[in-house]
């Protein structure tokens, strides 16, 4: 029997909502109601307040989820081995928040299976599940591009997009890895 | 000209001297003042009070620096690809504490260049130190054992088995990777 495929989910895009989540809290904030229609094809960066809401303390902590996330872990978890990697060092608040937070929501991923970093470029596996072309260019596995509005028009070479955890959990595309 | 080697430094028992915090953390509570001698060749969780100081908030945050620890990263940051590579996710107090201990201690490693896992054995490099055989036996590059009482009769195939950061600097074993 093959061993599992050792699969690399990322959090920020993937698991948790960020967009949403800059959505609430630009409204909380400011009274403006933002569009996602309206960040198609745009860096999250580009909006003045994204980080300084990202170094807010909680806005990790309490990210919606991605639909159907929970469910399409879980699934990977069951036939693979799952790493969660996120980008975290950047923003020094986030490490606790973002365990606290997997820790919720994902109760049936251990501690050994967490990585939070600044580059991914070191971490080794088969697969990639991201929304970062910065990430899955430098991926020597099979690259699956997760849909977020600032990827909406890139294009990362032999990278897999899908449409989101419904075709992460389709039986024919774990088959096909 | 030959691209810098990647070397994964890890931080407890390597850049954090986690048995003297161990031992004022011990003489603090308790009174009773332990001996490094006393403590060869036994896991750092045979002491039972150890493993509620590492749970302790403050424990890695207040560690102290392993002797010459310093000048010998800022070596490696200049002749290598230096990536901190820390287990840390075991107790999620300990990340931000982690990080901001780096910050103070080494200004010149950067946030890109510090990962925090549970397990090491997915993270890359062509050289790792560590003092710890789980993280070491799994590697497939250049293995450093770098010399900590609980490791001081163990024996990982094919570790190098250094004396301490001076001998880290000395040209000749960093010629020799």
């Amino acid at each position: 029997m093959e061993s599992k495929k050792q699969i690399l989910v990322d959090m920020d895009g993937v698991l948790a909502d960020v967009y949403a989540q800059f959505i609430n809290y630009e409204y909380k904030n400011t009274g403006t109601l933002m569009r996602i229609e309206d960040m198609d094809g745009k860096p999250e960066f580009s909006f003045p307040s994204f980080r300084r809401y990202v170094m807010t303390p909680g806005f990790f902590r309490t990210a919606p989820l991605i639909s159907g996330c929970v469910e399409g872990l879980r699934f990977l978890n069951e036939h693979c081995r799952v790493l969660i990697v996120s980008s975290a060092t950047e923003f020094p608040q986030s490490l606790p928040e973002k365990q606290a937070w997997l820790n919720e929501h994902f109760p049936f991923i251990t501690w050994q299976q967490m990585i939070f970093c600044g580059s991914k470029n070191s971490i080794q596996g088969d697969v990639m599940i991201d929304d970062h072309p910065k990430n899955l260019c430098h991926f020597p596995g099979v690259r699956i591009m997760f849909p977020q509005p600032h990827n909406s028009r890139s294009e990362v070479e032999n990278s897999i997009r899908v449409s989101g955890w419904k075709e992460i959990m389709s039986s024919d595309w774990i088959n096909s890895l």
